[in-house]
C-alpha cells in the first residue's frame, strides 16, 4: 500500500470527478467528496485502512477542461498542499470538438492540452510527494470511432507527461476497454462520458490496484 | 401536398415523439403538441398551409416500446379516429437490450416487435385514411456498431410491414446518416437517441418531403 | 445560399428573439439558442447544411427596446465579432405606448427609435460582413388598428435604414399578413406579440427565404 | 339597492370569474371569492352596506364554456340555493373558434350556446329570487374584427334570453366600449380577454350600477 | 375631481400600502401597484376617468415605520417628482410597542413620530402640487383599548400636521369606525391591521371621496 | 402527580392543539406531537418524570369545531383507548360567527355546542380513566368585547359539563387573563387566537399545575 | 465466486438497504438499486464480472421491521423469484425500543422477531437457490451499551436461523467492530445506524468476501 | 429570581442554541428566538414573569466552535450590550475530532479551547452584568465512551473559567445524566447531540433553576 499514514490525497478533474462534491473544499461528512469514483476510493480507504487516517479531498469541477484547471490551479491545488495529487482531465477538451464542432473557441486542441497539462504538473511537483496521472477516456469500444481516436491521442499525451516526471500513470481507457469486451457502452454511460456507479467503480479499482490496495486485507 | 383540407394527423411513439406534449390529448395552444419533431411539423404545416386547417395530434409517451403501444392502442389511436396515423416505435425495444442487458424482461426482441407492430397496424387500417411508418433510428455512423446493427434490423421490419400494407415508409435512419456524413453523432444527440432541435428537424424534413410539402410555397 | 462556410451569425432583439437562450452568450448544446425562431433557423441550417459549419448566436433579451440595445451594443454585438448581424427591434418601443399609455418615460417614440437604430447599425457596419434588418410586427390583420398603424410606421423606418446601408431587409409584417389572411391573430399570438411555434416558423421561413436557403437540398 | 338583507348572491362563469377562488366553494376569508370582479363587488358590498350581511359566493371555473357549466349546474348552482344568480359565460365558447380553429370539437357554436344557456337559466329560475345575465365580451374596439363580431352575436343571445325570463341584463361589452374610446385594448387586457384590475373594476361598476348600489352612501 | 389630466400620484407607507407592489418602482402592468387599496384606487381611476391619463405609483414597503420612510425619502419620494403625494404611516410605530413591548429600540414614540413626519412633509412640499395625509388606524371598535387609544393619538398628530401645511387630511380610523358599528373587527382584519379586500376598499373609498371622485360618472 | 406510570394521554382539539403534529397519529420522534402546548407538556413530562414512561398523543386538527370532532370521535379518540383524554374545543365554533358573520352554515351556536360536547364526553367516559376539559379562550383583556363575551359563555358550558361528569376542569381564559393584566394581547397572539410560544406555555403550565406536576422535582 | 451466470439476486431490508431505490422494483439505470451497499455490490459485480450478467434487485423499504417484511413478502420477495435472497432486518425492531420507549406498539421483541423471521425464511426456501442472512448491527464499540447488547441478541437469532436452514450467514456487527477498533462510531454513522459511504462499503465487502468475490480479478 | 426588570439576556452558542433563530438578531415575534431551549426559556420567562419585561436574544450559529465565536464576538456580543450573557460552546470543537478524525484543521483541541474561551469571557466581563457559563454535553450515559470522556474534560475547563471570574456555572451534562439514568440516549438525541424538545427542556430547566425561577409563581 503506497499511501502512508496521515497523508492527504487530492483529486482534481471535471464532472467525472466532481459529482456534487462540497464547496469550496470537497471533503467531510454528508457527501463532501461527492458521489463518484472519489467517493468510492474514499470509502474503500476508510473501510479497508481505518488505521491509516487518510484524508481524501475532491476538487473536481463539472465542465472543466485543462484551461479551467490552469485558472484555479493556485487556489485549488497548490494552496491545498496535498501529499498526493491525482489528475484526470481532457474529456471536455475533446468532447466539445465533437458535440459543438462550430464553436471553435470552446475546443482545446492537443498542443495546448499537452503544454498546459505539462505546465500544471511541473508547478505541482515541488509541493506534492506523489503525482498520479489518469488518462481521459471515452466509453466506446470501437477504436476507429473519431472521438475515441482523438481521446486516445490525448491519453498518449498523459502517458508521455507521466513518464517525463516519473508519476504514477493510470490508463483508464484500458480499464474500460476490458469491461467493454463484455458489455455495450450504454450500460456504463448512456452518453459514453457520464458513468453509472459501475463505471465509477472501474475507475476506483484501477486507482486502488495501482497503489497496491490490499482488497482482502481485514 | 398529400394531406387534404381539414384532416387530422396523429403521431404515436416514444420520448422522441412525446417531448412534453399535453395530456391526455396532445394538441392545442401552449405547446400541446410538445417540443419535438411533431411540433416542428405542426408549425410548418400551419405557417405553410394555413388555408388547409390541418389538425395535428401528438400521442407519444416517453419510454414506450411496442408493447406499451399495444396496451393503449384502443384509447390513444383507434378512438381518436385520425385521418393520418404516423407510427415511430422501436428505439426502447432495442436500447434496453444494450443499456440493461441483464433485465431480459424489459427487452422486446425482433419477433415480438414484428408481430405486435403488424397487429397494431392492421387494427388501425380500417379507421384511418393513410398510414405512415417511420423506422426507429440510432445516431451512430458506424453500421458495424452492435446497437446500430440491431436497430437496422428493426428498421427492415418496419419497411416490410409498410410494404405489406402499402403504407408510406420513411427511413429516418437514412435521413440521419446523411447528416452523420458531416457531423459526429454527439452534435445530434449526446446519448445517440434524444435529439437536439437539429435532430428533430431532420425528422420533420423527412416527413414533410415524403408528403410533398412545398417549402417555397407562399 | 448566402451564408458561407464557417460564418458566425448573431441575432439581437427582444423577447421574440430571446426565448430562454443561454447567458451570457446564447449558443451551444442544451438549448443555448433558445426556443424561438433563432432555434428554428439554427436547426434548419444544421440539418440542411451540416457541411457549412455555421455558428448561430442568440443575443436577444426579453423586454428590450432600442434604448436597451444601445446600452449593451458594445458588449453583446461589437465584441462578439459576428460575420452576420440580424436585428429585430421595436415591438416594446411601440407596445408600451399602448399598454401603459400614462408611463411616458417607458415609451420610445419614432424619432428616437430611428436615430438610435441608425446609430447602432452604423457602429456595427465596420465589424460585420452582412447586416439583416427585420421589421418589428404586430399580429393584427386590421391595418387601421392604432397599434398596427404605429408599428407599420416603425417598420418603414427599418426599411429606410436598410436601404441607406444596403442591408438585407425582411418585412416580417408582410410575412405574417400572408398567414393572417387565413387565420385569426389569436392562433399565432394570443396577445398579438408573443408567438406560437407556428408564428416563430413564419419568421424562420422569411429569414431563410431571404438568404436563399434551399429547402429541398438533401 | 336591490339586494336585500341576508341574501346570498352567487356568480358563475369562466376564468374572468374564477381568479383563484377557493374550492370547492368560493367564499370566506383569505381570498375565498378570488381576485377578480367578484372580489371587488364583495369588497364594495361589505364596505358600503355592512349592515345588510350579504353573502357573496364565487363559482367560476377557468376555461369553462357553457357546456362545462351544464355539467356542473346541479352541484355548483342548484344545490347552493342562491338568492341571486349572476351568469357570465361565452368567452371560451367563441375564443377557441379563433385561437384553435381546427379543433372543432372544442368550439361551441351559437345554436348550442343559446339552447344550453336557455336550459340552464330555466333550471335555475325556480330556485333563485333574481337572475342576472352578463354578456361575454372581447376587449377590441373595432366592431368589424371577426372575433368581436362573433362575440357580439353571443351577447345578443344573452340579451334575448334575459328578456324572455325578465332577468336583469348587463351589457359588459358596452361598458368596456366606453373605456375603449379612451384607451387601447392592451391597457385593459393584453390578450383582449384576461383583464387588468381596471378591467375587473369596469365589470364591478357595471354590476353595481345595475343593482342601484349607492356609491356615496356612508 | 381634484386630480388633473396627466398627473402622477404617489402613495407611500407600510405593508398596507405595499401589498406586493413591483420593485424598485411600483407601477405598470402585471400588478405593479400591488394588491391593496392603491390598486383599487388605480383601478377606479383608470376605469372611471380613462381620459385623464392619471399615473399611479406605489412606494409602500412592508414593516416600515416613519424612521424607515426618512431613510428612503430622497430616493423614493423626492426623486420621483410626484404631483400628488399620499402618506399613510404610523401603524408599525405603534404596533411594536404592543406586540414586542420589551424591544424598546423598535418602538417609535409619539414625539419622534411627530417631528420626523413633519420633517418629511416639509421636505416634500416644494416638489409636489398636493399632499394628502392619511391617519394610521387600528381595526378595533373599543376606543378604550390601549393600542387603539395610542393609535388615535398618532392620528391626532397627523391631523395637526395636515392642518399646519394645509394638506388634504383623511381620517381612516373614522372610515373604519363607521363599518365597525356593523361588523366585528375580525371580518376586516384578523390581526386588526392587515386588511381584507373589504378593508382596503374602505381606504380606497375614503380617498376617492376626499378628492371628489364621481362614482356615477360614465 | 396524577398521571400514573405507563399511561397514555391524548389531546384533542383545533389548530391550537394541532401545530403540525404527525398524521394519522400524533406521536413519536421528529415532532410527532407538534410544536404547540402539547409538545411543551410532553417535553416537561419526559424531562421531569422520565421514569414514568408517559405516552403523549396529539390528535388536534386545525380549523376543527365541535362538529368536526364528532365526525372523527370514534376513530381518533375511542379507538385510541387513551387513559387520559384532554379536550379543548370551541374557538372556531365562536370565531366564525365574528370573522365570517354572513356564512351562517359555518357557525356552531351555543346550544349545538353544548349538546354535541356533552355527547362526545359521555361517549368517551367508559373508555378513559380521566377526562380533562379545557375551556376555549380569546386573547382579549376586555370582557365587554363581543367575541370575548361569547367565548366566555362557551367556557361556562365547558365548566358545566366538567362538573356534571366530575372531570378535571381547566379555565384557560383565566390563565391568560392573568398574563393579560401585564401584557397587551398582541404579544401573545397577533390575531388573539394563534399563540406565540409564550402563549402555548401558559396552557402547558395551566395543565401541569392542575395535575400536580412537581416543577422542582429533580 | 458463488454467484452463477445470469442469476438474479434480491436484497430486502430497511433504510440501510433502501437508500432511495426505484419503485416498485429497485433495479435499472439511473440509480434503480439505490445509493447504499446494494449499489456498491452491484457496481463491483458489474465492473468485476461483466461476463456473468448478474441482475441485482433492491427491495429495501425505509423504516421497515420484520413485521413490515411479512406484510409485503409475497409481493416483494416470492413473486420476484430471485435466485439469491439476501435479508438484513432487525434494526428498527430494536431501535424503537430505545428511541421511543413508551410507544410499545412499535416495538418488535425478540420472540416475535425470531418466529416471524423464521417463517419468512421458510416461505422463501422453496423459491430461491441460495439464502443469505445478514445480522442487524449497531455502530457502537461498547458491547455493554444497552442497545448494542440487545442488537447482539437479535444477531444471535439470525445466526441460529441461518444454521437451521444452512443459509450463508454474515456477521455485519463483527465487520463493523473491526473498523470500530480504529475509528469512533460517529465517523461511520452519526446516529450509529445510518451509514456513511464508508459504512456501506463495510457491508459490501463483508458480502462479497462471503461469496468469494475475486477482488484482483481483471 | 435573579433577572431584574427590563434586563436583556443574550444566549450565544452553536446549533443547539441557534435552532432557526432570526438573522441578524435573534429576537422578536414569529420565532425570532428560534425553536430550541432559548425559545423555551423565553416562553417561561414571558408567561411566568410578564411584569418584568425581560428581553431574550438568541445569537447562536449552527456549526460554530469557539474559534467561530471569537470571529464574531465584537459584533454579536459586545455590540449588543446584554445585561446577561449565557455561553454554551464546545460541542463542535470536540465532535469533529470524532466524526472527521483525519481533518485535523477542523478540530479545536483543549488548550486552544480554554485560552480562547477565557479570552472571550474576559472581553465580555466589562460590558455585562452577569455571565453564565454552560458546559457542552454529550448525550451518552457511558462515561468511559471516548467522546464523552473528552467532552467531560471540556466541561471541566468551563467550570474552571466560571470559577475564575465568579460566573454562574451550569453543568448541563449533569442535568442530562440525571435523565439518562432512566432513558436511553436515543430518546433525547438520535445522534447524541441534536436534542428532541424534551432534551431542550432539560437545558431550559437547568438554566431557570440556576437563576431561581419560581415555577409555581402565578
Amino acid at each position: 500500500m503506497k499511501i502512508a499514514k496521515g497523508q492527504k490525497i487530492l483529486f482534481i478533474g471535471d464532472s467525472i470527478t466532481d459529482c456534487e462534491r462540497a464547496r469550496p473544499i470537497g471533503e467531510g461528512l454528508y457527501g463532501g467528496v461527492g458521489k463518484g469514483y472519489v467517493s468510492l476510493i474514499d470509502a474503500l480507504l476508510q473501510s479497508g485502512y481505518p488505521e491509516l487516517g487518510i484524508r481524501v479531498v475532491n476538487m473536481g469541477v463539472s465542465a472543466n477542461n485543462v484551461r479551467d484547471l490552469k485558472a484555479r490551479w493556485e487556489t485549488d491545488v497548490i494552496n491545498q498542499q496535498p501529499d498526493w495529487l491525482i489528475i484526470m482531465i481532457g474529456i471536455n477538451d475533446v468532447w466539445r470538438q465533437f458535440h459543438s464542432p462550430f464553436i471553435h473557441t470552446s475546443h482545446v486542441y492537443i498542443e495546448e492540452y499537452e503544454s498546459t497539462l505539462r505546465e500544471l504538473v511541473k508547478d505541482a511537483l515541488p509541493v506534492t510527494k506523489q503525482l498520479v496521472l489518469m488518462t481521459p477516456f471515452f466509453i466506446e469500444a470501437n477504436r476507429q470511432d473519431d472521438m475515441r481516436t482523438t481521446m486516445d491521442q490525448y491519453g498518449i499525451v498523459v502517458k508521455r507527461i507521466a513518464e517525463e516526471i516519473d508519476a504514477l500513470f493510470i490508463d483508464t481507457q484500458a480499464a474500460f476497454d476490458s469491461v467493454l469486451k463484455e458489455l455495450y457502452s450504454a450500460s456504463l454511460a448512456l452518453d459514453r462520458v457520464h458513468l453509472t456507479q459501475a463505471g465509477h467503480m472501474v475507475l476506483a479499482r484501477a486507482f486502488l490496484n495501482k497503489i497496491a490496495f490490499e482488497w482482502s486485507k481485514d
